[in-house]
């Protein structure tokens, strides 16, 4: 039974891994893979982010199931991006990496440590459901995202 | 001193929310950014299903390390997938999404439930580090894919 249903991953695979606008245009590069899939987890992010930023500055109620959720899931996205910054996507096009960052390369990464730290740590806190922890470890975690893009990503 | 960082942080959420290009469009509809996400999320697990594929179907030398770290990175992405499909999202242009999706909505549910627990599961046996017992827990789990593309997913 599991013979027959294998019979067709390959092809689910190879539709995976290759969308229908990199056939179209040829095989991307691994730095155009690599860029795609971090800007995809930058968003995911991103979506996840932002509900947290309006409760943590009184934009919305807060709301410590939603809260914690949405920690988790960016405390589990965070650790994928160091992969998609790995020395083949140097000077890929469609990328806002500045130069310094492939110069400054042991800032850069202390940096996206800190994210990846910080972002557990509020993963963590929110578990706890403590509305002022939560708040404060989540702007905690927004700084570092902050201070890497003040001096690694351009405008 | 947190005062003082915190200033910028409404300008770094503003920034996540909304891309240049949504910016330049006018802002995007609930629908779109979902449909934005979803694609993110489906990215990003391709990204990480794709070596476990290769190993899995023997194209590479299996890794237990490698194959433990990204099941549980698709295991993460999995539950995600969800609120993308909310009903906001029915009928958003770009969308690979059949029209049974939203009419046969319980079908597709426990699709996606199927795949957050058989990729679920796939981390923890792959945390295990047994070849043999990972490699058949990615196929199950990469059935639960096709599945729902079989069903729901337009060529």
């Amino acid at each position: 039974m599991r013979q027959f249903k294998l019979f067709a991953i390959p092809a689910l695979l190879g539709a995976l891994a290759v969308s229908s606008a990199a056939l179209a245009q040829g095989q991307p590069s691994k730095g155009e893979q690599l860029l795609k899939y971090r800007k995809a987890v930058y968003q995911a992010i991103a979506w996840n982010f932002g509900p947290m930023g309006a409760m943590a500055q009184g934009k919305a109620p807060f709301d410590a199931a939603e809260f914690s959720m949405r920690a988790g899931r960016v405390a589990a996205l965070t650790p994928m991006l160091a992969e998609s910054y790995s020395a083949e996507s140097q000077g890929v096009t469609g990328s806002k990496a500045k130069p310094e960052l492939w110069t400054s390369r042991a800032d850069f990464d202390a940096k996206m440590k800190d994210l990846v730290e910080r972002s557990a740590a509020l993963a963590k806190v929110a578990a706890g459901g403590d509305e002022a922890k939560s708040k404060a470890a989540f702007f905690d975690a927004a700084n570092t995202c902050k201070a890497c893009h003040d001096k690694f990503k351009a405008d």
